[in-house]
């Protein structure tokens, strides 16, 4: 699969956080030649707080998380990722492949088995071949580096097109602190819980509770604010680690390390958006004059989420009474003839029709830009929200009609 | 566009129904060299009940029904309906060509406006040229004709590949009443109301309120349960006339007049699913054992509109790990280790996992059928419900990258 044409540049350089250390490992669960295992061990002391999929039938490797997270512990963490196979749906061994991962590392790194996070992504009921890591668990543990990042965004991939990293510096009172993430995503991408799988990692000293807080915050308007194809994986795992390395001090009231990891949040969920499988524009909606935030996010996501929409992107047509279909059918409300649409800076529809001032050959050029803003507003009230999503191309068929996931 | 390979083999053989005749006319709305425009003339003494689209950005032609629905008539009536622009999202002019066509159209047939239910379909936001049908009903009248039904389906088509039509013969105790049904509808298609267009027709005798109540039950296990793409129309109209013409009359508890009309509805909906835009499946998706029936609806609809479900079955891969997944999503209540799942007769999934009987050759197999059924059991309660559905091809793209719908 060709790089999408919406990827970065290159890889950003990410600073090393102190007390985070990375190894990968090729273990063959479902690819060759590439490596598919990644580790990022923790000092003792960190943090660590977590969002997960809302999925009914969400894999082990999450429900495990789930019960493990905001046990106290003062010892240090692991967190243990395969990418090829997702060991969702595999009954009572989902849960044993689990137990075995855990208690092979906690036994080599002398670490509580409550405090090893896993995450599996790839091909949802069939069985993870768990030995294929447990058994190589020194050779893994061997290749950790505090400058392994760029080869543990590249381990947890499964159709990305390109690994997915971000990082921000902030100042503290005390000193500076750093914020590295790295993310995957790429199908089976819908709001309403973090994406995929993303690892953010702080050297910046910050309570559980307070980090937790923070996290589920920040996920509404960054990962639960995207959507590829509307559909919700049973694996998403969005996990961040503060190590307390810097030895500097925050709290959840610090506007500036607020801002520097919704930046990164932001940075890594518009990354899974540009690799959005097929995708060939990468589209801002941004819905304002909302009787609430959450009738914003509703049409917003209606519009995001729409296959003529999507399509009609695809085919660079301005078609903007899709975007009126898209609000009618959200179910939030929305008076005709209070609505404005533009797309970029063009005023498209006002007063129930298309306004006065605006030309198809205006839009239609607009529309051939590979990024694009879909502008609403309902001039009903305050409610403001914007979504990220990608267009529905010949490529995501093809992805999808062949790639079994 | 080629015919649907889901197509009926040919437009079937209706009945006339005593009461109503047709008429059709090429207006040039938009498409040239067919027929755009069709009418239908309702005796005196005919019920109307009618299920309209949601959509908060609903058509003029739609506002304009709903407002008419119900009131006390002695007097005949008319259904007046043209394809290639939904005059909807067309401001106040939008009500303007409504009221200059029933106008136009009473002033001839010496009908009250209150009588004359239209609608339009076709692209959102142009204003209708209502001058083009409004100057010409004396044609469009003279060409009334009791045997007409077949050319008014061909006239009411947009993106649809073949005209569709129903019928059904009932026994009462007095004698035997005719229902017959036509309807349009490709894309824009999704549940929670009546799709696109569709116009049912009776010589049995009912009253209103009767006829209203049953159309509405039935609505949702036929056209409410029936989704091409998750969205929907700002135009979707179901009318149901029962002109008296017979002589006999039936009431809502007549049993086989109520199957009779369920049998129609079905069909047609069906019809409208195998003409879904692209498609090459006509799925079936069958829940059972859920907490309730809006929660069995709403995991079969999760599924049904699933596009990874969707490309899985143009790709004819038994990936029913997408299942597990849009069941997850869903938000209906589930539990993992009491789904099983079904393609067809095989038993694919059970207690958590891949059922230990199920080979992929099978479900490849299986899956190379033109008509699939999809079917799961929750083993949770008494709650059931069927959707029907297609798959998610590249002719979808194509068909809605170009055109402007």
């Amino acid at each position: 699969m060709a790089k999408s044409p919406l990827a970065p540049a290159q890889f950003p350089t990410l600073p090393n956080v102190a007390g985070v250390r990375f190894g990968t490992l090729a273990a063959g669960i479902k690819y060759q030649n590439r490596s598919d295992v990644m580790l990022a061990e923790l000092a003792p002391g960190t943090s660590i707080a977590g969002v997960f999929t809302q999925s009914a039938t969400r894999s082990a490797a999450v429900l495990d998380c789930q019960k493990k997270l905001g046990l106290p512990a003062a010892e240090g963490a692991a967190i243990l990722v395969n990418s090829g196979n997702a060991n969702a749906f595999t009954g009572h061994r989902g849960m044993a492949s689990v137990e075995a991962l855990t208690k092979a590392l906690g036994d080599q790194l002398k670490l509580s088995e409550t405090r090893i996070f896993t995450a599996s992504t790839g091909v949802i009921g069939e069985p993870l071949k768990h030995e294929k890591i447990s058994t190589r668990m020194p050779e893994l543990i061997a290749d950790l580096d505090a400058e392994g990042i760029a080869m543990a965004a590249q381990a947890i991939m499964t159709t990305d097109t390109y690994p997915k990293g971000a990082s921000a510096q902030v100042e503290t009172p005390s000193g500076p602190v750093n914020i590295v993430g790295i993310a995957k995503g790429s199908g089976m991408i819908a709001p309403d819980m973090a994406t995929m799988l993303a690892y953010i990692f702080t050297d910046a000293q910050i309570e559980q509770a307070e980090l937790q807080g923070l996290l589920s915050l920040l996920n509404e308007v960054t990962f639960n604010a995207i959507t590829v194809d509307s559909d919700t994986s049973t694996s998403d795992t969005l996990i961040l680690a503060a190590t307390g390395a810097s030895g500097h001090c925050v709290s959840a009231q610090n506007t500036a390390f607020a801002e520097g990891l919704h930046q990164v949040m932001r940075d890594l969920a518009h990354q899974v958006v540009r690799d959005g499988e097929g995708a060939r524009k990468f589209v801002e909606v941004r819905l304002t004059g909302a009787a609430s935030d959450q009738d914003a996010k509703q049409h917003a996501k209606a519009i995001a989420n729409s296959p003529l929409v999507k399509t009609a992107l695809a085919g660079e047509d301005p078609n903007w009474g899709r975007i009126v279909m898209a609000l009618g059918k959200s179910g939030a409300a929305a008076e005709r003839d209070l609505i404005k649409i533009w797309l970029g800076d063009i005023l498209v529809a006002e007063q129930g029709w298309v306004a006065a001032s605006y030309s198809e050959e205006r839009g239609a050029a607009y529309m051939k830009n590979a990024e694009l803003v879909i502008a609403v507003d309902l001039g009903l009230g305050n409610g403001a929200a914007t979504v990220w999503t990608c267009d529905l191309t010949h490529d995501y068929i093809s992805i999808n009609a062949d790639y079994r996931s």
